[in-house]
């Protein structure tokens, strides 16, 4: 394992897609492996970005990963798939979506299923951004399908959210007004050749100067892309790197690493407890035996739940 | 308390509302409540009612609420609102839901907010639900915006689910496919009158018969209803009690029910550990002391978690 671990601080990309296998199956040693890799953490900046289906997420974090590369940056790249909650599949295969950057060790892009409660983010994800951090990628993306709540889930994930738009969306559009001006660190107008481009910045400048933006004093930049050829992503990492020497400045950066933390720590505990109910559910006092009794009116749901806690406690 | 129990289960509507505001509400004596309405719960009809905006839900509650109304029983809906991730707030007062059954002291309405982790049901849902079923209402309707995951919630939470479709709904009846076929079991193709809802069925009924339901062998029927008339709707009504019937027969209500008194004893559970957690957040090993170490790459989070959970412990 500290053998594993070295060698994906080494650059070795199979290292790190085994080191990412490992989050992505749960496996028993995942605690072995996170002990030897936390010490290694919080140098990279993790950036979200999201997005309605159809404004070019894919396309734009391949270009966002072409000029980090010009730059000398690594990069690493988690993209959630949120599709069905029954399928829990990636659609992509690690190959596929290399596409341009298959040969350059400095790039690794990794598809993972959107797991765990409720679509979204599961998380594994900030266990896997935690693989990458620590194996030295300079940044860390994670892009998901920004549908209703988890534009506001990556947010909570990431250093710096970037926010994607596109002209002729219409509905999506509107329909995500509410979360979007809420997440957004960054936004980026792509399709920036197309018809009503401008006036998709100009609209959402005057909304954005409308919202309090309470929780900080940061001024959200508006970039427009065509990240098809390439044009105005320079100008986004620019703005990527504004916001992150802001962070620093402000020392929001360790407030909100400090937040996710939480809701990372957090969310194992729970996902410990609930394995120790699964395990010991068929005995006496165990859930469903708990359960029964609820339906059968010989207790309450508060009263169940004591008992329960009283497992774990014993 | 005792008292306010015994005016709900008299049919007293104010009665009724007070208690789901303790709900709602996280009332502290909301224990007590549970407690005094457990020998009482079990006997309602609960039926979850789910299906995209536009295909006439609320038509369709209102019109179910009069046919069983005409039947002599006694109604209770929840009306649950995911709109918002940060508004939190329903949309419609009691009174205007109500609208035609007012005067009607055999029917209870309420909007819920859905609130919780991620949109979708919240888990003061289930509590709702057992409010109006020791209360004594022989149906319990839930109505939710079918949107994506919410419709897996909401089969999770009823003895019953209808699934509401309707003709010249196009990319929003194919987004839903995968989820709804997996949910129903009463199909409703609402607003027959119009073109294509003919079609609507046809194809649903191809999709079901080629769907694999290992789950059970019940076999969904689908109905048309113009909810606006209540033309069909009485026909709905009679497969829904031919599904509780079978649910009965076949054990099949018992193991739904078991099921749902599992994730609502286990969330309870979990919400008391958050409080906890929370209420000594601030203090040394508090989940922020935790997480700031995480931060610092001192601790791993998993080591963070078992401290954690090691608090509850102690």
């Amino acid at each position: 394992m500290p053998d594993l671990v070295r060698r994906a601080r080494d650059g070795e990309v199979r290292a790190v897609a085994r080191l990412v296998s490992l989050v992505e199956d749960e496996s028993p040693v995942l605690r072995e492996v996170m002990a030897a890799l936390a010490p290694h953490t919080g140098r990279a900046h993790v950036i979200g970005i999201t997005g309605a289906p159809g404004v070019g997420k894919s396309t734009s974090t391949n270009a966002l990963v072409r000029a980090y590369r010009e730059q000398g940056r690594r990069v690493g790249v988690i993209a959630v798939d949120p599709s069905s909650p029954f399928s829990g599949g990636a659609l992509l295969g690690d190959r596929v979506r290399m596409g341009d950057h298959a040969t350059d060790d400095g790039v690794y892009i990794r598809s993972m299923a959107a797991r765990g409660h409720l679509g979204g983010l599961s998380w594994t994800t900030p266990q896997a951004m935690r693989v990458l951090d620590a194996a030295g990628y300079d940044v860390v993306l994670v892009e998901t399908v920004g549908v209703g709540q988890s534009e506001v889930e990556v947010a909570g994930l990431a250093d710096t959210t970037v926010v994607l738009l596109a002209p002729g969306m219409g509905d999506g559009i509107q329909a995500a007004k509410a979360g979007i001006l809420e997440v957004g660190d960054v936004y980026v107008v792509n399709k920036a050749d197309r018809d009503g481009a401008r006036q998709v910045a100009q609209d959402l400048r005057a909304m954005l100067s409308l919202g309090e933006r309470t929780h900080d004093a940061w001024r959200p930049p508006i970039r427009r892309t065509t990240a098809q050829s390439g044009e105005g992503v320079p100008e986004v990492v620019e703005a990527l790197d504004e916001h992150r020497a802001w962070l620093e400045e402000t020392g929001a950066l360790r407030r909100r690493r400090v937040r996710r933390a939480r809701a990372e720590v957090e969310a194992i505990a729970v996902a410990d407890l609930r394995r120790r109910w699964d395990a010991t559910a068929a005995g006496h006092d165990g859930l469903d035996d708990l359960a029964g009794r609820v339906v059968d009116g010989a207790l309450d749901p508060y009263a169940a739940a004591d008992e329960l806690l009283a497992v774990v406690q014993g």
